[in-house]
């Protein structure tokens, strides 16, 4: 596949790129089970973000104004330990716990994807997670970005046409001369609808086995891999 | 030497990390020669470079809004072209000539220094320049920056102090957990004063063998480096 003006390829990254629902689950095992806590860990990791979209949906709406991704989850946190009863943390390490978001471990394709894409495209994060986030995330996992966009550069969150627009023009690039690449359906419709290029890669194990939405592309996207390598060997790199 | 609360290195750019003055003389012998003119290219360089930063203070003062150093560059060429009478280059000649701050050639101990000091330190950009303009200069010269921040991230420009600020509340570090790593006394007392650790780096041929100013540290700082790889080498990376 050759689509000579793309430059850049812009990156969802939770779900896309890094696997957060087993490494939340483990981060959540690793400070409550030595308590005598017991849960089903992968449960309380989708409780967790479960918050995500209502929280974004209060800046997104106009209810309140941008804060950090960081500061959601560490509220979204705090709501989730009240609601199981779990008091004995201290705030430093609800701090600390609400960093588990840094903590994601890449899918075993990303790092050898990005790597090989990047000798070809200016490759950089558009996702929901602000500054901090994303740098910590791509220490962790050795994601080799050239930079970091999305929600931060603009203060606003997906899908808000200004967060896709302002990363583009960050980049100084026309939409056209973009590609966003993400495993969810409707991420890649708002990119498109802008002018982007489109590509979908398929992670159907996301949410887990059952999952039940974005396991394959509902739309005509310019590209559907099956990873991130997948995708560098379509687009030849 | 060490410094344990650090954990980003901020980093001005022009000068302190690529060698801006042969380049763009480079650049312009490259545009203008085949044409027929002749120049002290190095001269030429200076001049064209004598306009950032009365450019910059229109910005700094208030005067205008804050526009991107590419804007800056374009408009100083422009200005640089007429004063010599130089009419001939079309508007995407000039666009693609007003570009050639994207190709700056790093000095020789930049990419081993910033790939040594990456292994222990977050390292970004905290430049007057643009994310596009520092994301093509990464590009070209193979800066392995983990982030992009500086000037674009606050719409401000250094040595205003949101310029520094922004960049270390982007990374959620209070600014003593930052240190700013600039071959400009100046730049380090400006950031020093806000709380920032620093680290000078000496780059007495930056303007040419008959520099006068910044061919040594002025001020009691940090460290003082020769070069980033005896600075990696000061910091046991």
């Amino acid at each position: 596949m050759s689509l000579p003006a793309v430059k850049a390829l812009t990156f969802d990254v939770f779900g896309t790129v890094v696997d957060w629902r087993t490494s939340i689950a483990r981060e959540l095992r690793a400070a409550l089970e030595p308590a005598g806590h017991e849960f089903d860990w992968l449960q309380l990791a989708d409780e967790w973000r479960g918050g995500y979209q209502p929280a974004l949906e209060q800046v997104r709406s106009g209810a309140r104004p941008w804060v950090t991704l960081d500061v959601l989850h560490h509220e979204n946190l705090v709501e989730l330990l009240a609601k199981h009863d779990i008091a004995e943390l201290s705030e430093s390490e609800i701090e600390e716990l609400s960093h588990a978001w840094w903590r994601l471990d890449p899918w075993p394709d990303a790092v050898e994807g990005l790597s090989r894409l990047k000798q070809r495209f200016i490759i950089a994060t558009l996702s929901n997670g602000n500054i901090a986030l994303m740098v910590n995330l791509a220490k962790h996992g050795a994601l080799p970005w050239d930079a970091i966009l999305g929600a931060e550069i603009s203060h606003s969150y997906k899908e808000q046409p200004i967060t896709y627009l302002g990363s583009a023009e960050a980049l100084g690039l026309r939409p056209d001369e973009c590609a966003m690449v993400a495993a969810h359906n409707d991420d890649l419709v708002a990119a498109g609808a802008l002018g982007f290029r489109t590509m979908y890669v398929n992670r159907p194990a996301e949410h887990g086995p059952g999952q039940t939405t974005d396991i394959r592309a509902l739309h005509d996207f310019d590209i559907a891999a099956t990873s991130l390598t997948d995708l560098a060997r379509q687009l030849e790199c």
